[in-house]
């Protein structure tokens, strides 16, 4: 008897019926190899990141699978952009418990492929596994620079104007909004306005269309995913730097006024709480100008906030001009 | 009262303190920004491959942290060595139950920071997030061949030498006796025949010292992850080839010929078990005394097991000439 085989496992046959399809780049072999492989541009760095959502951590085991897909590589891309990175490719390593089913894959893959197909970052490999535990989808992001050109969190000088772009706190909401519908902070929201709060937690909008401005005019810059607060104390630590921010000029979403009316305290969780996928960035004050224009032909918002300083530490002045104190400074999955 | 914060969170404190002593490469940034760069060597393409670990899946919770770590980042090099690719670099995702300790921690960055440097492949990056599931260790890692070298799975021709890389079946075997030591079938190892096969499950050996070779000599070429007879079949596939083994010329370890001996079935489980993290290659005939000569110069025997031929499938001749039929081609974690 011939023992003639396919040599092709269930996770072979769930690869090529989910991912293939999505996975276009011809070095991704159409997964269908041990490896991909990617010519990199002439004259570039890599920017490499990492980063892991898990089902129950960082995403409801309820939220669909096309959201799931889109939010795990999208906060790679952030952070990509705030590098100032042209994506070039993602790799998926998904752990599945034995429950996931196929319309969920599906719909994972779908996700997947739009967003791969949206930011011009194309599937290049991954990994499935089963697991006992909880699903886990770790993707890796690589971008380009020109050589030497990577924004780095070290590099903001006193002087600097400080920037964020887009609106801060708006995701925090959104997830204090899913836990407590019918806290009385959100009592006068509108439909429309929940919407934008809940999108803004399940959807980050990854700024890569700032990318290439901010490795042109920017010092240093950093993802804000644990909390603007935090993350501005850490660009100010890598680069030696007191950092000032104003919260009267941060600015807020018309729903995230919306609540802040109603419940002024809630200012902290929006400046330590995580999740907004806006940059904060460091730029010298004759820079400022071409940032903010470059953001306002991309459609994106590029507020000063505040200043790079002499010194250590950040320090947030509230809607009174006192300094306010920060319970949580940053958000910890610890 | 000022607010003045580190911005570090729990995260953070736990990357400074295990991971960021192992992170020595300049683009690692010491693991303190929001990701690494790497300036990519000129005239190569990337070779890029993801592989997680699960706790459960694909080792044991009380598996030595050290040797889970050096595991989950030898898959992956694994990989590399199979497509001819020179090591860059690797990123981490680590998901942890809330109960790692930090002697685990430890010696896990440990164990990496080891390997990391034998195999020079420098930790670039990582993520670190809790779970309420399993330890779960996902690598990415990068690697470099000359632009257009990588070995593919696809490439085997008619007529090409087939060969494998040291000795097959030895980890099946191993992981056979963790699970039921007292099995007849390991009556008569000794403690060292035991260690052996152990530690062929436990530790891989990634055949990096052949990358070169392989580019240079093989049409194509797959990593043994799943079973050699199963890999042997998607690299004939994905080559639309067809492969003939001799079971006789398979290279077989000391004390896997010795479990032989007692129980000849197990070569089912031999030829269609997972991780032996061999590499299973296409040579032409005139290109196999070279790869054998490297190999021998390196310290890795390459063996001839059998051919590839016009046709599909792969064919396995059993010790006695007649084709086996195995009824498992291949591991999967389905």
């Amino acid at each position: 008897m011939s023992s003639r085989q396919d040599g092709r496992s269930g996770e072979d046959r769930l690869i090529d019926r989910f991912f293939r399809p999505i996975a276009k780049h011809p070095g991704a072999l159409g997964l269908v190899d041990d490896a991909a492989f990617l010519t990199p541009p002439e004259g570039s760095d890599l920017v490499l990141t990492v980063d892991a959502v898990v089902s129950g951590v960082h995403f409801f085991a309820d939220d669909a699978a096309d959201l799931v897909a889109k939010k795990a590589l999208r906060v790679n891309l952030s952070d990509l952009a705030a590098k100032g990175a042209k994506p070039l490719g993602a790799l998926l390593s998904l752990s599945m418990p034995e429950n996931t089913g196929n319309d969920w894959l599906q719909a994972f893959a779908r996700g997947l492929g739009e967003d791969c197909d949206a930011f011009d970052c194309p599937l290049l490999g991954g990994d499935t596994t089963g697991t006992p535990g909880s699903l886990t989808i770790s993707v890796t992001a690589l971008g380009a620079v020109p050589t030497g050109k990577m924004v780095k969190r070290s590099g903001a000088l006193p002087g600097d104007v400080l920037v964020v772009t887009g609106t801060i706190g708006d995701a925090v909401l959104g997830l204090k909004l899913r836990h407590q519908p019918d806290s009385p902070a959100f009592a006068r929201l509108n439909r429309t306005a929940r919407a934008h709060l809940g999108d803004r937690y399940l959807m980050p909008q990854p700024r890569l269309v700032l990318a290439r401005s901010l490795h042109e005019q920017a010092t240093a810059a950093i993802d804000i995913s644990d909390g603007l607060a935090g993350d501005v104390g850490k660009l100010a630590a890598a680069s030696g730097v007191a950092a000032r921010i104003e919260a009267k000029r941060i600015p807020f979403s018309a729903p995230a006024r919306a609540v802040l009316a109603e419940e002024p305290g809630l200012i902290e969780a929006m400046l330590g709480g995580g999740d907004d996928y806006e940059i904060a960035a460091a730029v010298p004050e004759n820079h400022f100008k071409a940032l903010q224009a470059a953001g306002a032909e991309a459609g994106v918002d590029v507020t000063a906030i505040g200043r790079i300083e002499a010194g250590e530490g950040v320090t947030v002045l509230g809607l009174d001009g006192q300094p306010l104190s920060l319970k949580q400074a940053s958000f910890s999955h610890f």
